[in-house]
C-alpha cells in the first residue's frame, strides 16, 4: 500500500506488466493521448466494452485478484468470439482505492497478463483513477474477415440449436465459492470455470470462417435470457430440450437443469446451424463439447420441453442487474 | 424512476436517443454482441477510453445531468483531437442507481446526444449495469490518415510552444460552480467551458494534415502536469513565459496565472511548432485563440519565467487523483 503513488507511476506500473505494447495490428500503445490500431487488409474491427465492478461482478473478499484480472478481459473478449472474430488489443479503465494499489494490484495484473497472453491480446491504453470501490471497464478490439461476422439476427426456422461446453457450470462454481470458508480446491472444475472462464475464440472463428452457423452469441447472462435475445433479433422462436442439456458434474439433474437454463457467466457459445451443416459439426471441437439442445422454430418466444415431458414457455430468468436484488 | 426497468429496456431507451446507430465507418452498432467498424481506406483507427465518475469527475448535486452527458463524451473525444484525428463512434459503459434511471438518465442522454451530434460521433455500443454511484466509462474510436498522427514525443529543442484557448478557464468555472447556491448564469463563459467543453477537433486535424506541429497533446490535468509529460515523451525541456499566458476573464493576474498553469479540465491543445512553421500559424483559428506561451529547450524539465522576472522550475501541480485528497 502506497498512498503517495501518483497516476503516472501507476500507469508505468501497469505498462511494465504488458511490454511490448504494440504488434498484432497495434501501431502505438500506452503512453500517448490515444492508441493507433489497424487490422489486417480485408478485415474489419470489432468493438466491445464491458463493466467489471466490485460488488456486482465480483466480491473483493471472495474472488482472488488474479481471477478478477483474468475474467475482466476474458468476458469482454468473449463478445469478440461471439461474432466469430479474434481479439487483438484492449483498453483498461481501472479505478482503485489506495489500499488496493499494492499487493491486490500486482496480483490483478498477473491474472490480466495471463489472460492477455492466452488470448494473444495486447494492452493498448486506458485510464486510471481513484475510487472507493474497485471499478473496471474493459474495451476489447478484435478483427474479422469482412463479411464473415456471425450476428444474433441470422437464425432461421428449422435451424438446429447448439451450445458449447456445459452451461450452468460457472454459476455452480459461484455457489461453491459463496458457500466456501477459506481456501477452496483450485482444481474444482466448476470453480475454475467461474474464476477463469475461457472465451471460445477458436470455435467462434472456425464456425465463422466456414460459414457453418447462421447466428451466434455468447452466453453471459444465462441461456434463458440470452436465447430470448437471439430469437428476438432473428424474428424467430426456439424450443429447448431440457433432457439434452449437459449438466455440471456433481449435481442432481433438478438443480443442474435449473442452472443450465438460467445460470450466467458461462461465456460459452450459443449458435444455430442449418440441417445441411450438421454433419460437418464434430461432437467435440478441440476437446470442447458441442451439444444440440433444441431447434429454431417459426413464430416467437422460447419454449422448453421439460424432463417431465411438458412443453412450456421458458421464462427469461438469467442475470439482470436491474431486476435482481443487490 | 422505475425500479423494475430491466437491462434490455434500458439499452433500448439509450439506443432510441441515438438512431441510426451506423454510418461514418460504423458497419454495425448497438444490439449485437459487439460493433463492427472500418475507417476510410488509407486511415488508421484511434482508440481511447476515459473514466467519468460521480464524486471524482462530477458531483451529482452540482453538475446538471446534461453536462455530465456532454462532457463524458467530449473529454474522451479530446484525446482523438490531440492526435490530429476525427472522432467517429463511441462505446458507452453506464452504471446507475435505480433512482437515476428516470429523469436524470433522460437529461444525461440529451446532453450526450448533443455532444455526439456536434462531434458527428455515433453510439456503437457499450454496457449497462446497476451501481450505488453513477459510473461512466466512454471509449471513443476515431480515424486519422496513416502517418499524419501527432504524438507527444515529437517536440524538438527550439520549437515554439503554443496553446489554444484560455487554459485555466474551466477550473475557474468549477470554482464558480462550487461556490454557487442554486442556479448560475448559464451564459457565464468560464462556467460553460467547465460544463460543456469543446474538443478542438478541427484545429488538431488542421495541424496534423498540414504537418505544422511536431508534438501535440490535450490539456486535461493542467498545463504544468501535461507539459511535463510532453517533455518527458520527447526527451526535451521547456520554458513557459507566464506573462504570455492568456488569463480567464474577470480574475486578477495572480490567481489567474496559477489557474492557467495548474487548472485542469480545459481540453485545449498544447503543441510545438518549429520556427519555420510559425508564419503559417494564425493568431486565431476559426475564432479560437492560439498563443505562443514559451519554447522547447534542450535538456529536461519545465521552467517558468514568472511575472516577477524570475526563472524557476515549474512544479507539476495539475490534477492527479492519486495525489489529491478526496
Amino acid at each position: 500500500m502506497n498512498n503517495s503513488r501518483d497516476e503516472d507511476a501507476l500507469v508505468r506500473e501497469i505498462a511494465r506488466h504488458f511490454l511490448p505494447s504494440s504488434g498484432r495490428g497495434l501501431r502505438l500503445g500506452i503512453g500517448d493521448d490515444a492508441a493507433l490500431w489497424k487490422p489486417k487488409p480485408g478485415f474489419a474491427s470489432i468493438l466491445t466494452s464491458d463493466w467489471f465492478l466490485e460488488g456486482s461482478h465480483f466480491l473483493r473478499e471472495k474472488h482472488p485478484p488474479d481471477s478478477v484480472g483474468w475474467k475482466c478481459l476474458a468476458r469482454a473478449a468473449s463478445d469478440i468470439a461471439a461474432m466469430g472474430g479474434t481479439p487483438r488489443c484492449f483498453l483498461l479503465n481501472l479505478a482503485l482505492p489506495a489500499a488496493s494499489t499494492g499487493k491486490w494490484l500486482n496480483s490483478f495484473l498477473l491474472g490480466l497478463r495471463r489472460a492477455a497472453k492466452s488470448l494473444d491480446c495486447v494492452l493498448a491504453g486506458g485510464d486510471t483513477t481513484r475510487s472507493q470501490r474497485i471499478l473496471i471497464s474493459v474495451t476489447v478490439i478484435g478483427e474479422i474477415r469482412q463479411g464473415r461476422e456471425l450476428l444474433r439476427s441470422g437464425a432461421r426456422s428449422g435451424d438446429l440449436l447448439y451450445v458449447s461446453g456445459v452451461p450452468g457450470e460457472a454459476e455452480y462454481g459461484l455457489r461453491l465459492l459463496r458457500k466456501s470458508r477459506g481456501r477452496m480446491n483450485p482444481k474444482n472444475e466448476a470453480l475454475r470455470k467461474h474464476l477463469y472462464p475461457e472465451p471460445r475464440v477458436a470455435l467462434g472463428r472456425w464456425l465463422a470462417e466456414r460459414k457453418l452457423a447462421t447466428a451466434m452469441m455468447d452466453l453471459s447472462d444465462g441461456l434463458s435470457s440470452d436465447l430470448a435475445r437471439m430469437c428476438a433479433a432473428s424474428g424467430v422462436g426456439a424450443q429447448v430440450d431440457a433432457g439434452k442439456l449437459p449438466l455440471p458434474h456433481g449435481i442432481d439433474p433438478g438443480s443442474g437443469g435449473e442452472l443450465a437454463l438460467h445460470g450466467g457467466d458461462d461465456y460459452e457459445l450459443l449458435f444455430s446451424v442449418p440441417p445441411r451443416g450438421v454433419s460437418r459439426l464434430p461432437a467435440n471441437f478441440r476437446g470442447l463439447r458441442l451439444t444440440q439442445i433444441g431447434e429454431i422454430t417459426a413464430g416467437s418466444g422460447v419454449r422448453v420441453f421439460g424432463r417431465d415431458g411438458k412443453l412450456e414457455p421458458l421464462r427469461a430468468a438469467g442475470w439482470d442487474p436491474f431486476r435482481q436484488e443487490k
